[in-house]
């Protein structure tokens, strides 16, 4: 190559962004990677983090780190303000600007209330640290609250916690709560019972998970049976506020309400002038690529990729994959060939529901219980190990010692106390 | 006994007050611990958290699971307000009133700005998990800042770290970013070197750790120089902006400041009515309570003890000895017998100066470098793993599997971030 390195410059360094990056690794490319966040972040543990699980540094890790020793990339902590597609130039919030010969947007998504925003507050989605440490400080100040209050009913409301969205998510946390409350939390309290705590499931669809194969999705249901989540189907929220949920009728007096429903892109997205469909998301060419603008990728959660007469969903291989393509795109450009089509490999999906119980919908495979749930945990901790996360502190201290390496560097914002004066 | 339980409140949950619970496991009272916050915290590697090696679940526990068998023992989440000593009760701030036939005032201390409050937001201390993240953030993000600085005068005020207090804390803070700068950090960036950081660590007094003999804490002196501290003694700060510390004469442009200097105590403390020292320490007797009045015991950092012409420090194993203490003192009460005088047996003192550096003061036994380093860190892995915290991601699963148990219960404050709107 003698041509001067093309700036390819990534927003977002979730799964797309991250595997983007990675797959130009060895090209002659320079790589800029933006995001609001200093960490990347393995999206499908966050359950685990909301329900007192894991730690954050267990399922997080700093993006420098993950692109070290990737010489061509660079990592900016900034929040993208519009793209300037004209000028093939990004505009940061501070007033950066970022030329680009090459754009890979990669924002992700965030919660859609809809057309109800006053309702974050009182219900918090989960999509970040900062979001899973909210809801895990929110569901256990409410067992601290119960503990302590002698009315009966408001004891009640303090126990019961009511989840939006009955997708993989909602599904997720909802069977992780019921564990919490039946075994880690079970002998901490001395006047309440944590056991007595109920959980309920609220989903608008006929029936949760919905893009599961139906006797699957009903075998979730009855495995959250079992664990003591009422599930309620057909049901619309209509009203929230901070001591209740109304839906379908019900008024349901509660103090912790977790919101899993519904998808939205970034509003920077608009910016770029491409088509949009309701969620937000760019619809986008064969290549990934927005029609006139052949230099301007958009994957993952940001992105509306029709294939085989469907929209593909925002998970996770879904985004490794895309991120994969675009690096393969681009290198194809730049060595004169023709960009390929992308095609997504659907190697299966898999949903937790509580310890030792999973659904795997795997092609023709389709099967649940413990050993969906093994190979859940087998993929997963996998995952994670790859990731270099999480040693027993011994070994943590052994290898940070022969090593240099250190695994908590990630920023979260905190509210500080301090004595009352 | 055929005599009704006795009340015993204990206020704090830190290494005194949970010793003291501990203490009466097997005794025929009702005790009462209440705490503001949900967890104990082995205080003497919070740096580790400020300074991203750890993780906050690493260190911290809580309370409710570690008196989780005692069944003697109630935890309430909450805070006090005041102390009725002659009606015996402890009024939360929320109200509630819990009468006592023991008191253990186990509060601990805060960081003091003396009489510079307004100190507090621009050089944040390190007592809670809270102020660790705080720290950590900042650090963190003055890294990134310096990466998109283009003024070079100003990218140095980013990678200008400023410590002021010279004890313990001071030094294992100055000596961990000394280590993050040049280890962990180094091939994070592009545009900075992170080792050009600079790190200044501002003590008042002639020497940093005044209660080490004096070969030893100039040991460790040349120990922070040698990996690029600069340790200035005899300065006093005079004053503090969001863009520099004056000290000595001195003006350092720096964005990134951390206190660790002097201590006070709870205002709270003041409603006992006993008599106080110059930092609230509450002045007490050789049985660790107040004149006249036998049934509140004052321990750990609220405590002014003297022994041998001296006040006992606000370590961690006068705390643990004093809660210990208290819970003999009151079972020889409720048995008849004559209370205990309390006594420290000091078994030494150790400070780490960075990886495999440490300096030891065992009695007559004194000396630094990597043996003291070894012994520094057995003893507090021990006590770590005593504590129950961290195993590997696969031990951690499979242990939560099989026991039920989860690591992470920590509630501590966070803020949240949504896409600009």
């Amino acid at each position: 190559m003698t041509a001067p390195d093309r700036n390819v410059v990534i927003i977002g360094g979730g799964f797309a962004g991250i595997h983007a990056a990675r797959g130009l690794a060895r090209s002659p490319v320079r790589i800029t990677l933006i995001d609001r966040r200093n960490h990347h972040l393995f999206q499908p543990m966050l359950y685990q983090v909301a329900t007192a699980g894991l730690s954050p540094s267990d399922i997080a890790s700093p993006i420098r780190s993950i692109l070290r020793r990737q010489h061509n990339a660079e990592v900016v902590l900034g929040e993208v303000e519009s793209v300037d597609a004209a000028g093939r130039t990004v505009i940061l919030t501070d007033g950066t600007t970022v030329p680009y010969h090459y754009l890979v947007v990669a924002s992700g998504a965030r919660h859609s209330y809809f057309d109800r925003p006053e309702w974050e507050s009182l219900a918090p989605g989960l999509k970040s640290i900062d979001d899973a440490l909210e809801i895990r400080r929110r569901v256990l100040l409410a067992f601290e609250s119960a503990e302590r209050e002698d009315d009966p009913l408001a004891r009640q409301a303090w126990l019961t916690f009511v989840i939006i969205g009955g997708g993989p998510t909602g599904v997720e946390v909802a069977g992780a709560l019921a564990e919490l409350r039946s075994f880690a939390l079970r002998r901490d309290f001395r006047r309440i019972d944590p056991r007595e705590a109920t959980i309920i499931l609220v989903e608008g669809g006929p029936e949760i998970l919905p893009s599961y194969p139906a006797h699957l999705a009903a075998g979730a249901k009855r495995q959250l049976r079992r664990l003591g989540v009422d599930v309620k189907c057909e049901t619309f929220v209509t009203a929230i506020t901070d001591t209740s949920v109304s839906a379908g009728g019900w008024t349901i007096p509660t103090r912790t309400i977790v919101w899993a429903a519904g998808n939205e892109t970034s509003p920077m997205l608009s910016t770029i002038g491409a088509e949009q469909d309701r969620q937000g998301r760019i619809l986008v060419k064969a290549d990934t690529t927005i029609p006139g603008h052949p230099e301007i990728y958009v994957v993952g959660d940001a992105a509306a990729f029709r294939q085989e007469d469907r929209t593909l969903p925002g998970l996770a291989p879904v985004a490794m994959q895309m991120g994969r393509h675009v690096a393969r795109a681009i290198v194809a450009d730049l060595e004169g060939r023709e960009r390929p089509s992308f095609h997504y490999r659907d190697k299966g999906q898999l949903a937790v529901i509580g310890r030792g119980h999973a659904i795997a919908d795997l092609g023709r495979l389709r099967f649940q219980g413990f050993l969906a749930w093994a190979i859940w945990a087998f993929v997963h901790i996998f995952f994670l190990i790859g990731f270099r996360n999480r040693f027993m502190v011994m070994f943590q201290w052994a290898w940070q010692y022969f090593t240099y390496q250190s695994g908590a560097r990630l920023i979260t914002g905190v509210r500080r106390d301090r004595w009352k004066s």
